[in-house]
């Protein structure tokens, strides 16, 4: 994680654990896509008027996570998020959860952005990131 | 729950219980609506040809639910369907979920036919349940 | 909703809508039980604490919602929770769920105070709800 | 995919889908753990008495996915499992989705087996995946 990566909090609520007494592994992802989308929300990206506008979304090509430690009801975490990556029609997200001191995840995200409607790839704004590497 | 009523074998996951080890409160919605729709489909509902060519959807307009018995992980439960109202708009379903021969849940959902552009009521087709009376 | 009522903003992501475009259903029950947590809390109960010490937990017996008009993605909404009855074993909760000015969903639950072991009923204590009537 | 694959149907619900018209990415992880479960089971595997009588259970240590084309409300889709490598304390799965000729999406999952209480390493009983290598 780099100085400059956004930060999102987090509280783990009962809907997120499941019966081991720890959050569910699918559920990281939902905490990633929370801090993703408020970081691009702080990038000044409009996903609604995207869409409705422009017809175009981002969507996840691939995805890698490694599970460190269990996150518990809760719980205050923070997701970060922060570009690893950029290429003509994807870009790359390095992506963290911590609780305090420790590590409990670390994911990489493959987005493409698409047409809404004809699902082909868009080119990426390269703009959008401009001054939001992630120094790794 | 009468004789006729539908009904739907349903196998609990991790995904679906909570730290308290139960199935989690919320995710029995989901065990009834998937209830629900192979009720519909049972019936000749086909949800997805309703959207595209008729622009008519499905949606809960209200819901009640007695939590009596939980139901963990690995369980094998029932959720049932049967009609018990038919309004103009609307219609009643009273729904229960079973592990055996026991009673883990009792509901009733309210269902609006809408049109899905507008999102106004569309007249439910009595003719959908000829012969599907729940019998309480 | 009262005055005094407690409030809760959530932020509406992917992971709540469906295909319909809107919040799923059973979602809207995981935003009331944010709600219901965070006004536990500024209640002063820690629910980790009571559960590791006293063993004793909150479950939801029974609840009741209608579903006025519908969230979406990117959505701010607010859920509200206040004291609505108070029973020697049980608690109501009347709550709500707000856009701005409209009233999206009105919902009220039934909670109940367990022995975590026995799954027994315990006695709610009154003294934790001093002050927090719900004026409906 | 081997053809000693394991092979699991699932049925795409509106709980599994978001408001871009398909299945939200992180619920593919859910499909993929019903498969995994389902395989364990078919191989003998009772996770409940695992952990009740002998304190071990399963845990997601790291997880790949691509994500190759969407699942859609209504789709019925086929989730596989496969031995893909076996380690002293944790074994590779490789899973695929597919809709009918269509492959969906490819993931490889590495699983730990952990003493429930120290959340220690256990070894893999290597007589557990007897002839269900998977031959990639």
């Amino acid at each position: 994680m780099s100085d400059q990566d956004f930060r999102w909090p987090i509280r783990v609520y009962y809907e997120d654990t499941d019966a081991q007494g720890v959050v569910y592994y699918a559920n990281y992802f939902r905490f990633l896509e929370r801090a993703r989308t408020e970081w691009l929300r702080a990038l000044g990206v409009d996903q609604v008027r995207m869409l409705r506008e422009e017809r175009r979304m981002f969507v996840v090509v691939s995805t890698q996570a490694d599970f460190v430690m269990p996150a518990r009801f809760n719980d205050e975490i923070v997701a970060t998020a922060g570009l690893a990556g950029l290429g003509r029609a994807t870009f790359d997200i390095a992506q963290e959860i911590h609780r305090g001191p420790d590590l409990l995840l670390r994911s990489s995200v493959r987005v493409a952005l698409l047409d809404a409607d004809t699902l082909k790839p868009k080119r990426v704004p390269h703009s959008l990131f401009q001054g939001n590497e992630h120094a790794s």
